[in-house]
């Protein structure tokens, strides 16, 4: 009746994990971002206040790949009253050659936790103090957990410290995530959990800076990939203005929704131009962290790249 | 395995055809847009140059839909040498409460041809003269086709006229749409087709315009629905000059991407403030044609909320 492959949520959940090898997929788009010939256009974003709900489009072209994913979305924050996630959602695989649609990945958004976290590992690949042994998780979702498993992939995580704003999530997902090579605990203050950490990673939907330019010092790597939307924040501006490195996914995106957003409201960036992306540190067209004493942040908002990348690695794996 | 509903091709064809149901669906979907209280974010579009194609994805939160969808709508211009129509693609339809996915539509363009012709249909029954029985259509492609159906709809048309750029495709179709009731004829000189005519549509992928003002005369109805782009053009901007009413599917897209694009950088319009919407002449909000002698144009783009109706109509039907 077609010839369009559709995959469910259990057949990708059983062949697509959060491992080395999907690092190296996002590694490479983000490469192959910052090399050009590229297309990927600003998200379409949908707000629907009426069921306080959203939905985002990304989508991104890869010269030489056989197929573009189109990614479908969907939050709606009045979901876990109900017993649901927030998110959920799908990705489209449409054809290089003739746009017909080749592959609908029913994926309810598992997709895009695993891509999204694997920037997360990407970024502290290239950013993080090569002997990073002490993680700092900002948050206590589903993200928290695979942003630690992603840096324990790139990094010799040994200690790991979970701040949220709910202490009894803290608490239970510091309790799920210790093993016999990694101890977790949970932090009420933030301030001890960011100055504890080589590595910190901010993953919450806040929209009031949750972690203050005070507590850095030299030699950390933050990631932060919580803030999605114009309205979310999750660093204090003058982070941005201690750090001695500062990193987008994409900058176009990080200056509309991510952590550049606030820093250049508070004038603490003189501008937005010439900041370095991602690939371009893969690539080596930016030397990147230069000195271990140096404090460096990413700013991931999540691209288009990223979704096209994991739906081609998908297809060409199951 | 999923809840998820999975439509293909030929049961979308089955059961939706361009008819006077239809017809009403779109209609009350403008109208809804012009009483207010919908979501329509700005279309994402991507260029792939390098393989001479495009995508859209556009979509609508109706309030008091169970559902909204998200269509993607690929267009690659080498397919019709391969054999393929140029354009294809699916629409996914979401919970309005939920945000999960309900409903794949793997129409490959089917339901988004159904709903542009019949927005064409709604204009005629709105802005042309009610005793309109002489057609003339510009374009010889499937839209050409389906808007003179349209048109049936809702005019007692008897008489049509095909102009197209190659003469054998205008009359070939003219040939094939003739029936008992309608006598279709080509014609190599687009002035004569365009002064034969009550209500002339124009629906190709011009650039360049195709209809020029001094062909336009008292009494006509214009519907322009070829120009979906940044890059397209159907009208000379004088005719939006010469026009007594000038009617958009959607200010924001035609502004963009419509016929009013041109109209405005030529300066034959003041500015784009306070044109009427297709929806407000609908509700009465506009009072539309006032006179049988004034010339209307209508500038129809394609919007999102077109889709989430049609989808809508479909997942209820089926």
């Amino acid at each position: 009746m077609s010839d369009i492959r559709i995959l469910h949520e259990p057949e990708l959940r059983a062949h697509v994990h959060l491992d080395i090898t999907i690092v190296d997929v996002i590694e490479t788009a983000f490469a192959t971002l910052a090399r050009g010939g590229v297309q990927m256009p600003p998200i379409l974003s949908m707000h629907m206040p009426q069921v306080n709900g959203e939905v985002d489009v990304k989508t991104a072209y890869v010269p030489g790949l056989p197929g573009f994913a189109v990614k479908i979305s969907p939050g709606f924050f009045d979901n876990p009253a109900k017993g649901l996630p927030s998110t959920s959602g799908l990705m489209v695989v449409l054809s290089t050659e003739t746009g017909r649609v080749q592959a609908v990945l029913l994926d309810n958004g598992y997709l895009t936790d695993i891509r999204t976290a694997a920037a997360g590992g990407v970024a502290a690949r290239h950013l993080a103090p090569t002997d990073a042994r002490r993680a700092a998780i900002f948050g206590a979702g589903l993200q928290a957990r695979l942003q630690l498993q992603a840096l324990r992939l790139v990094r010799p995580i040994r200690k790991a410290v979970i701040w949220a704003r709910d202490p009894a999530k803290a608490q239970a997902l510091a309790a799920d995530l210790s093993d016999d090579a990694l101890n977790v605990r949970a932090s009420a203050d933030p301030a001890e959990a960011a100055g504890f950490a080589d590595v910190i990673v901010t993953t919450t939907p806040a929209t009031e800076p949750i972690l203050r330019a005070e507590w850095l010092r030299a030699g950390q790597h933050v990631t932060a990939m919580g803030s999605d939307q114009a309205g979310k924040a999750e660093l204090e501006p003058a982070c941005l203005a201690r750090a001695d490195l500062y990193v987008a996914d994409r900058v176009s995106q990080t200056r509309l929704m991510g952590e550049l957003r606030g820093a250049l409201e508070a004038g603490v960036l003189a501008d937005g131009a010439n900041l370095p992306e991602l690939g371009q540190v893969i690539t080596g067209a930016h030397p990147g962290r230069t000195d271990p004493e140096q404090i460096t942040i990413a700013d991931l908002t999540g691209t288009g790249i990223q979704d096209t990348a994991i739906a081609s690695h998908v297809l060409a794996l199951i």
